[in-house]
């Protein structure tokens, strides 16, 4: 099969939190055009079974593949920890995750061998961070912690607040009496967080954002295949955004964490796929 | 159809919340069996649509069915906006929900014809308390406002906590400049933060919790029908509790804030149903 070089790369998460990994790569590849799908009516992921995430991950690569996506970017944590694998055997197209760049790299930066990992309930539980660890360095420690009220913080909007930093020193705490040295940002949203994490942890861990990892390593996947972009053509909308519910409400987040005016969301019944 | 006067009543919610309607009706109607089921994997409700949530509906009052349940509550705010009316056409024994007996004593308690609405924002938006309030008494005035992080404090168990009480400052701030006199809980889970809805609220505004609203107007519902529960027969487990998923998370909440020891829950597979 001839791939086309020149088509869009396709993203899509459980809902908004993807579009940390959509603007990493709208920063670090320029020239690619992407197709965002946000599975708004069936979020959360997380506290849902395999059986069910695989399912609704099917559909979704059904759709994008309508879309003639050129690569797929598993953007959620959950559909990347139960569905990756078994979606890379079943597509001709490369598709990745976002667990294994951000373990990579946390196993690459730890000095003391002592990484932390946040994220939903479901990620933490999964032990899905803590496995490629061990694979890529059997020495290393996994300390995992859940944060179940990022989410909804962000959400709310409440990124640079006092109310949201109270809440991570009480999530953080015991990460910090476990002198962990790096910290993986397990869950798409956390990216988001990222000052307030900072100024709790403070200067000396490692913050590992898996969203710019996977943009990094989306670069190097497209070249190796020679699919890079030659961006000749220059489009009028070079980013789509559809939704499976509340196309609005995506809108206004979209357009409050991307470096991009959202001129477009479609709700399309993700059912059907 | 000759019901079973002394046969359970069925209780059912997206997931834990609902678990303050079940202790309503324990502490309200003593002699009365509850089987109570939470869909723990496909919760929440409030982000869902209107066909998703009255599919869901119809598979749990199968399953109920099945336990022989003498009557339904549903106690969740998104299936009784969406579902209820549905239902209650659908089944020869008595069904309730939680929207009608709370918006009937606000519209009869309120002076100032000023109500508030506090909930998630799937039923905030979806305008069902303003609707019934209206049909009582036109000349009410209804002021919404959605509270999402509340169910995540609730479940996180922070609920006496300073954080808290900050979050629901600056929620209710809205409400206390537009004067209400009496403010609905229009979430099953809010009455586990009437404390500190109370403290932020003062004391001239009052609190309506439609879980004791619904316990009540179960009793006189049961009572009309001669199904009240002649309460001869002492059941060693009059109360069981099933979910579609993660029972133990489950069992923990409801052990901590149920006035008796949660034995077992089970967990069901309910889209067999």
């Amino acid at each position: 099969m001839k791939i086309d070089r020149n088509a869009p790369v396709g993203v899509f998460d459980s809902g908004v939190g993807g579009l940390t990994v959509a603007r990493e790569i709208m920063r670090n590849l320029p020239s690619e055009k992407i197709v965002y799908f946000g599975d708004t009516a069936r979020v959360p992921y997380g506290s849902k079974s395999k059986e069910t995430v695989i399912r609704y991950s099917r559909q979704i690569i059904r759709f994008l593949q309508e879309q003639q996506v050129k690569a797929i970017v598993v953007a959620c944590n959950t559909a990347s920890a139960f569905a990756l694998d078994l979606i890379k055997g079943e597509l001709e197209i490369p598709v990745l995750g976002v667990i294994e760049p951000g373990a990579r790299v946390a196993a690459s930066e730890t000095k003391n061998k002592r990484v932390g990992v946040i994220g939903t309930e479901g990620t933490v539980g999964s032990g899905i961070h803590a496995s490629y660890l061990k694979r890529l360095d059997k020495e290393i420690q996994v300390i995992g912690k859940a944060c179940p009220l990022f989410v909804p913080l962000v959400e709310e909007g409440w990124l640079h607040d006092s109310l949201t930093t109270e809440v991570a020193f009480r999530y953080l705490k015991e990460l910090q009496e476990k002198d962990i040295d790096t910290l993986i940002l397990g869950c798409t949203h956390y990216p988001l967080l990222r000052s307030t994490i900072r100024e709790v942890m403070g200067e000396n861990v490692r913050l590992v954002n898996p969203a710019y990892e996977t943009a990094l390593e989306l670069g190097r996947l497209l070249k190796e295949k020679d699919l890079l972009n030659t961006g000749t053509k220059q489009e009028k909308f070079p980013y789509k955004f559809y939704v499976s519910d509340l196309a609005d409400k995506f809108k206004d987040f979209a357009n409050s964490i991307l470096p991009y005016d959202v001129e477009m969301t479609k709700k399309i019944d993700i059912e059907r796929y």
